[in-house]
């Protein structure tokens, strides 16, 4: 079993590689919860989302988000009575916020809806949210705390980002397969190249979750979504500028500290001070061959290290 | 002021004919709210949307109900993640939904939203609920008790009504704004061609309602639904039958009884027995020019028996 901890696009690209190359009982992708909110009177889940319809073809390759052949006429008409439109949901989108959120208010957790979701949309592996507790990235700017939706859509990433706090996660239980799969003795732990700040952190600041990983016994291999000092996309760059830290591949390990025992990241790219085990891999994800390339690539990585 | 009382479509009729020949402030249309429900977590109110787009020039002339230019992808969505599909919502129709219950779940009135949204949709006269409590009309079949839109849309109407009930009824408080409507004298009442049962009786059925209408010193005048012995749209004929009750324009007449100072009818129709003066009109509303017509007729007969 290949426990991959994901946040959205980059991560779901990665975790599509995999499911490619790994029988679907061999791939469970944890999603991060932290972007998680509450909007329109509907528990929207963005990373979630994106892995289930990058895992069932339905992701929406123009947009970078949301599904495809979607339409809005929702929006437009929740814009025409006076609703806020900052957060772009469409009409196809909204069918999943509408029915999981019913089902959370039914008493269901989001483990189950997500896995009932990711059944009838006919995908193998498991999406797994990190904890059916809520936790809630909030970003501290010099107008004081906000909620991460509102610092990323409807600020656009702009305000300067001074602090991270994940509202909740103090109290969240990790989610009970996801704790089950890393104690059966994994094949590995694959981190994502998602943001190390917004999309993996969270996840291991649910009680438990880092010390689960790192006492699994597996390789723990990490994929850098810096390439060259650039974030492939999203704010990770800015963030880590805006923390005093010059982004590059070698600053994301340095995040991960000694919870990584590998670390995939782009030809060229400066490896030195990078304390564990590096391995060299093409990352950019542009067509499928990529995804599954670098999924090999992981792979190898991870094996080697056994 | 015209204080009109009405249900879905033919009161809709009805009220844009009126709506085109009064002042936007001589028409305060009534709705009645005993067809709302709960569904995927949305508050749905049929009456209050179908008045709302029809005096929008919004409605779907095509399929009787719902936002005309209207589009589906969240049902077909919804239905093949495993939602319930057997009440069909639009998306632009959509908007309106979720807009208002999450209102309604910040604390504002019915009212007071229904109010913002006919502002925002440029209509004039202003529709306001029969109440802000909720009142939920019920059927009781063969098979017991079942609520409204299950009978009315899931069972398409076909089990055998034995008897009516509008739960919440003797909790609500009349809307205050239609209650110091009656109390200021209006020119007249008018019952729009609306189902009796389902429509126009939940309205009677607040308390104090039927006596601020009885007591409010004009002409209450209803116009029939039944047109030789049928009704134009609905289940108003099969609910007489089923009620034991002859379907004509005459059993409506006698359903609302001692309220009724004015009835019009059309013209052909028996009007033995009938207790208020009665007066002739064309009252199948086909085009814009029908409902105009019948609406100054409703006002002539108003104003003949003041």
């Amino acid at each position: 079993m290949i426990v991959a901890l994901s946040g959205g696009i980059g991560g779901a690209k990665l975790a599509l590689g995999l499911s490619k190359v790994l029988p679907p009982s061999g791939l469970l992708v944890v999603a991060n919860t932290g972007d998680d909110f509450e909007h329109h009177g509907l528990t929207i889940c963005p990373d979630i989302d994106t892995l289930t319809y990058t895992l069932a073809g339905l992701d929406n390759p123009v947009l970078g988000w949301g599904r495809a052949d979607e339409t809005w006429s929702f929006m437009e008409t929740l814009a025409a009575l006076g609703g806020e439109d900052w957060f772009r949901l469409g009409d196809r989108d909204l069918a999943l916020h509408v029915l999981r959120t019913q089902r959370l208010r039914g008493g269901e957790t989001l483990s189950a809806v997500t896995d009932d979701i990711r059944r009838r949309l006919g995908i193998g592996p498991r999406i797994l949210p990190m904890s059916d507790d809520p936790v809630r990235t909030r970003i501290r700017s010099d107008a004081g705390w906000i909620d991460f939706q509102d610092w990323f859509v409807r600020q656009r990433a702009a305000p300067v980002v001074r602090a991270l706090d994940f509202a909740g996660a103090g109290r969240a239980r990790p989610q009970p397969e996801v704790l089950a799969a890393l104690r059966a003795g994994p094949r590995a732990v694959v981190i994502c190249p998602s943001n190390p700040f917004i999309s993996i952190e969270p996840i291991l600041a649910v009680p438990g979750m880092r010390e689960a990983i790192a006492g699994c016994g597996a390789p723990v291999v990490a994929v850098s979504p810096i390439i060259a000092g650039q974030a492939v996309k999203g704010p990770t760059a800015k963030m880590f500028s805006e923390l005093g830290v010059t982004p590059s591949a070698a600053a994301v390990a340095a995040r991960y500290g000694d919870l990584l025992t590998g670390y995939v990241m782009e030809e060229g790219d400066d490896a030195s001070g990078i304390a564990p085990r590096v391995f060299r891999a093409r990352t950019l994800m542009q067509t499928l061959d990529d995804k599954i390339a670098l999924a090999r690539a992981v792979l190898t990585a991870a094996d080697a290290l056994r």
